[in-house]
């Protein structure tokens, strides 16, 4: 019988690019096809909450597949574990209502970056932080990154520029926190544009390195152009931690 | 004017043919002399506290060299994390006495080994631990390590059949701790014998394993023959936490 599987994903993207399913290139949902197709001796393709940039990591992606298997929930997460390689791991499996879809029942996300301005690398997290040069001013970055919260036309912060439906999205919140040198900017919101978070990221730090001033974010958003924004940043720091249905 | 610097390092051992210069390998202490060399003018050659094997971590290897430089401590930390790989890190330096050798005056060592067996692999862990394929019993285990604790001919423990000088060292105390799927073995001692803490946690896991119970370790002691313990666990879960002085 046919159902649909609910799966939450974790996988250290460094070697990817990026989740989406790209011929002859190694991808998330590329390997997870994989699996299930040979499982199900048919061609599967799941259906993930969003689609991260190449080098970006999830500790919970959620994704979905309707199947016609026999196992059960565990075995099916231990059938892919067992198959997967190991930078990608199926934490949880779980039958779900035939309505599910992973990408349009999405209500919110959380995406975190870290970065590390400490005086020392920290060689154990290298491949997840992004390392900066300076001590960033987090006050003034909080300053910036209250002018984004809310529901607003993020043209300014969208790294595709053949964008063509709305660049409105609602962002609730954004908390910005810095302990033992590693600066943590956690972002929920309904959902992200191409690249959103890492140019917000970007320019966050030109505020928090003095180059902009808090104030600026206001024209920014106003301005609807990509050019007005920071740059983006790197996608190592960025993890995809969880995806609210 | 030459001074004595005493330096704490940490490394991802991975890629590494261990501690110790090897020609032609990668080795933390190769790298270390590279760097320290080239800053010099003449070959330096740095002396370590102990062997890590090829494959083990360190979060505070120790190391001193003598060094005719003008850096002050920090910047002689901030030159070597600059031309040093991602993956070693010099965490402190600090001018020491004459007298002070890494080696020689070490009192204690601590070594960390993890592994994992839960359902779900850690993947952003992957590299730092040991996959176990059962859930080990840690109250026999504890029983077994406490015949280790103490002061013991450890020949039935030392990986190198050559050993010529004294296998008897000491073990202050052995914790066994389990956390979230991971389990967690400390061993703090004088000093330890070539692969013996892998070769205690080989024998350890047998116990948890339920291969072998906890009063054989007193037997494997008595034998004096490494054909009694286990076998030597893997390096990747190991990790050289401290050095005492």
């Amino acid at each position: 019988m046919e159902q649909n599987y609910k799966m939450i994903i974790s996988y250290d993207g460094t070697r990817y690019h990026g989740w989406e399913h790209k011929k002859g290139l190694d991808t998330i949902q590329g390997k997870l096809n994989q699996v299930l197709s040979r499982l199900c001796n048919k061609d599967i393709s799941v259906i993930g909450a969003g689609r991260t940039d190449a080098g970006v990591h999830a500790k919970a992606m959620v994704a979905n597949a309707v199947l016609d298997i026999t196992l059960s929930e565990m075995e099916l997460r231990d059938y892919m574990n067992r198959y997967l390689p190991e930078d990608i791991a199926v934490e949880e499996v779980r039958i779900a209502s035939e309505r599910f879809h992973a990408r349009h029942k999405a209500v919110g996300k959380t995406y975190c970056y870290s970065c590390f301005y400490g005086p020392v690398k920290p060689i154990f997290r290298r491949k997840y932080v992004t390392m900066l040069e300076y001590e960033p001013d987090i006050e003034l970055m909080r300053q910036a990154a209250a002018y984004l919260v809310g529901k607003h036309d993020f043209a300014s912060f969208c790294g595709n520029p053949k964008m063509k439906k709305s660049t409105v999205r609602e962002i609730y919140s954004i908390t910005i926190e810095a302990r033992k040198g590693f600066l943590y900017m956690r972002f929920r919101g309904t959902g992200f544009l191409q690249n959103m978070v890492r140019i917000m990221v970007g320019t966050l730090l030109e505020v928090g390195n003095g180059k902009r001033k808090p104030e600026e974010m206001r024209g920014i958003l106003e301005g609807k152009s990509r050019s007005l924004a920071g740059p983006t940043a790197p996608p190592q720091g960025l993890c995809l931690e969880e995806v609210e249905y």
